[in-house]
Parts: C-alpha cells; structure tokens; sequence
C-alpha cells in the first residue's frame, strides 16, 4: 500500500511535528510513503517513516536524485519540475494533506480529479458556492489521518 | 501578449457564452488565446477569438494535434496527460478562470504558485482559514474580466 | 502546416547558416516553425523564418517564456525540462533534424517512435546491425530538406 | 544503490533471458532496479530481480499503478506519457540498455545528456561521422554489464 504525504516544502514546526507522527504511523502499519522528497513536510514525514523502519519514494523536481532529503529511501528525479505534483499523488491509494501552499493546491487538484481519496489535516478548503465542495475527508490528529487513509487504500486495492 | 483562459471541457451553456466573449474581446485586443486546446470552455474561448480574427494556442494533453478543438489555430501536443496544465497558464502574463472543475484547479494553483495574475469568473473559492486566501481578483463580466487581465499582463511584460 | 526544426542550442556557424535558410523556406511555403526555443539551430531557424515573415512557435524547457530567443513568436512555458523535447516534435507534421546532439537525438527517437517523417542534414546515424535502421530521409541543402518536410507533412495532414 | 534497466516493451524470447539474468545479479548485489514497469524487457528484468528478493520500481507512462507487470515493488503513475523516459534514467546511477527500439533510443540519449554511464548490451550504435560517437561501454553478457554497471554507479555515488 502506497500512501502520498502532501505539504509544504516550508512549513510550521507544529506541522512538521503532525507529519513526522503521520510518518512513523504509516511505516508502523506497513504503508510505504510516497512524497514530494523535499523540505518542511516532506522530510518530516520520511523522517518519521525511516524511524520506524519504513520505506519511502521521493518523486522530485529536479534531475539529480541527491536533491531529496536524506530520509528519502528512493529518490526518482523526474526532471520536468512541478509537474512532478501529478505522479506524486497518482502513485498513491490515498494521499493525506497537511497544510499546504500552492503546490499541494495542485496535488489536492489532480486526486481530486483522479477520484484518490483525499484526508485533510489544516488544509485548503475548496469552494465554488461559498460552501465546500470538494470531497476532503477532514481530520484532526495524525492517527486519525493514517486510521482514515490506510482504510480507504484498501478498499482502492481491492 | 499572452491570457490564459482555463476552464472546464464540459460547462454549462452560459459559462460557454462567457467564455465565448471573453474570447472575442481578448482578440479585439490583440492578444493571443492560450488554453487546453479541448472543449467546453476552451473551445468557447477560441470560437470567440477566431470569429474576431485572433490567434489561438492549445496546450493538449495528448500526443495527436488532431484532438484539438477547431478553433484552435495552433495545436501544442504535448503527450503529458494533465501535466500540461502546469505549461497552460505558465505561459500566459494573465490567466482567465472561468467556473471550472479539478483541472482548473491545478492550474490556478500553479498560477498561484507562480505569480502570474488570476481573474475569477464565478471560479473557485480558495481558503485555508475560512476566509478567502488567494490573490483571484473576482469580476462579473467578461469585459471586466479582459479589462483586468489585459492591464496586469502589460505590467508583467514591462 | 507546422514543421518542427530540431539541432543544438550551440552549433557551428555553418550549420546556423544552414537553420536559417531552412526557416526563410518554410516560411515563404506558409509553414508554421515549431522547435525548442533556445539558441543555436532554434535561433537561427527562427531568424530565418521571422526575415520572411513567417510565424514561430518556441517550446522552452523552463517556466520563463521571456527566456524564448527574440526570434519566437509564441513561447510556451512548459516547465517540464527537457521532457518538453516530446512535445516539440509531436505537434508537427514533419521534422528537419540539423546537425544535433542528445538532446536532438531523443528528439529523433521520439518522431521515430510516432511515425512523424524525418528529414536529416547531417545528424544521427541510426544502427543496430552496423547499418542505418532508421527511417531517416537525409538530404544535403536547406532547400531539399524543406521540400521533403512539406511534401511529407501535407500528406499526413491529409 | 539505483540501476536502471531499459529496452523494448515486446522483445526477442533471448533478450527477456539476458534481462532476467541481469535482474537476478543486480538483485544479489544489492541495487535497486528502476525500469519503465511495462511488459518485455522490463518485466524480465524485474521477474529476475524479485526472484533474488530485490526491489522493483517501474515509471510507468500512464496514471494507474496497476498497470506495473507483476513484478514492479512500487510502480510510480507518473501520467506523462513517454516524457517519462527521462525520469526512468536520470533516477539512476548507471544505465543498462539491452537492445531496445525508439523508446530506448530516447532514454539513451537522456542518460548520455545528463552523463550517467551507459552500458550497451546489443543495443543502439549512435554516430555522426560514420563511427561510433557516444560513449556506451559494449559488453557481451549479462554478468559484464551488471560488473560495469556497479563498479560505474558506485563511482557516480561518491
């Protein structure tokens, strides 16, 4: 099982605590993590893979593999830059979002459009009417987040 | 000059209206029309700027020239899937959003993310707090929505 | 009609002469030049087809479209690096190759691989048996190269 | 330490033989094998590196992961169409290429670009001036390019 992490490659320390915990309970249940392979989020939550003896997939931006953080287990340098976003989540069976800029915008978008699930920790939250319309899961804790995305990627296995 | 107008390949009748005057004024002003090349409101927008003599550019996701509408004079086959949303608004110096689904989503995201001015007609709303967080200037027309996009990209191309 | 023109963004002189005569050409046939944008044969293709008035279309590598040679009508920012090589050849109907390097040469490999006819000056010889195994239409003067391009691409277009 | 392996999607019954192998002693000297997940060569080499209790990644052109042959670890949706052949060599330390068509030319000429060694097992001879002119190392067994391809990787990683 393959789960995305998506957030900022800059980000707040509380939230890079969240993704490190996400991160340690993803690897505790055998779920591979699948990221951006940057900063901020992203290496929080390789970080808190790698310490519980999980493996993790940095899809990067650029075209050198040295470029990913250093609890990035694989780094695939796909070289085309922020198109990147797409193969991230759609390497995934859920993706959990954790804050976010712009470019986790753009990851929300393509699983959105590719029916991924989505579980949202402080993240965007979508409207066209002024009420939400978009199918986040919304959560509060990381357990919560990992409890939510491990079910729904079984499901999406089977 | 170069606008942007993304939009969904299936929208309603008055979205495509809009979308088609939008396109009629965009070539009255002697800019040139970028979108996804498909249908709905990218093939409304170049029906507009061809039937005012404008030049239109679609940026497609598949590998053929052929899928594009027919109004585009300039097929761009790209063969990247939806990675090539990120290569729709990045080269425009303004982006026009009309209504829009996931797919627009990505690309006012990576607008966003890149700068480049958006004009919202009837578009997402993005929030992280509750309350509107993204620069998208709203407009109610697709006049004022011309007016804006023309007058922010003369200042980028400056 | 779009032809797209691929070589090197560093080239001899001689080869530069030759990439600009074959834009002048295509442009007095009412071709439309695709290429990469850059320098090199792209520029001088693209000087060539601008002295006669023709149109020129630059797919960049980056997310900059200023960063286009002077001579390109139209730059597309694709963002992708130099993935953006399958797009330059995919949305033409014939290539001329002049000269070249890798780059130019995956290039040729992605023509090849969709049936897009190709006309060389001087480029990649193609073995896997000791000889050529490609289907690479090689002439020797801008003239004849452009002659084959148009001849080939309005049969595909057709 | 990540290899990756190309070549043609349908190939000969002794090409998918020299591919296994080759899976089978990258696996036991402990390299990661990255490859394009789809059928032919690259299921060979997977089905002989899992066979040896490696690890897998196949870069697949599409969005869906499942379309990975059944021995690809972890397939990564990169939805970019053959734009993904970039991606599946510069993720690498070295590359193997072991016969191949068009496509495999293309991931050659990214490789030789971005100058990862490239070890040529009756794969492509690339020239200009009728010899030779890019520096794939030729060997002639399954073992020879493995060798050449660790004792090469390991360099490009220190």
């Amino acid at each position: 099982m393959v789960i995305a992490v998506i957030g900022d490659s800059s980000c707040p320390l509380e939230e890079a605590k969240v993704a490190e915990i996400v991160g340690e309970i993803l690897a505790q249940r055998g779920a591979i993590v699948i990221c951006g392979g940057l900063g901020g989020v992203m290496e929080a939550v390789c970080r808190g893979a790698k310490s519980k003896g999980g493996l993790t997939i940095g899809v990067l931006p650029g075209e050198n593999p040295s470029m990913a953080n250093p609890w990035v287990s694989i780094p695939i340098a796909t070289g085309i830059g922020y198109a990147r976003n797409m193969a991230v989540v759609k390497s995934a069976q859920a993706v959990i979002a954790i804050g976010g800029n712009y470019g986790t915008l753009s990851e929300l978008a393509y699983a959105l459009k590719s029916n991924i699930p989505v579980i949202g920790l402080n993240t965007w939250l979508l409207s066209r009417n002024g009420q939400e319309d978009a199918p986040i899961i919304r959560v509060n804790s990381a357990r919560e987040a990992v409890d939510k995305a491990v079910s729904l990627a079984k499901k999406k296995v089977v």
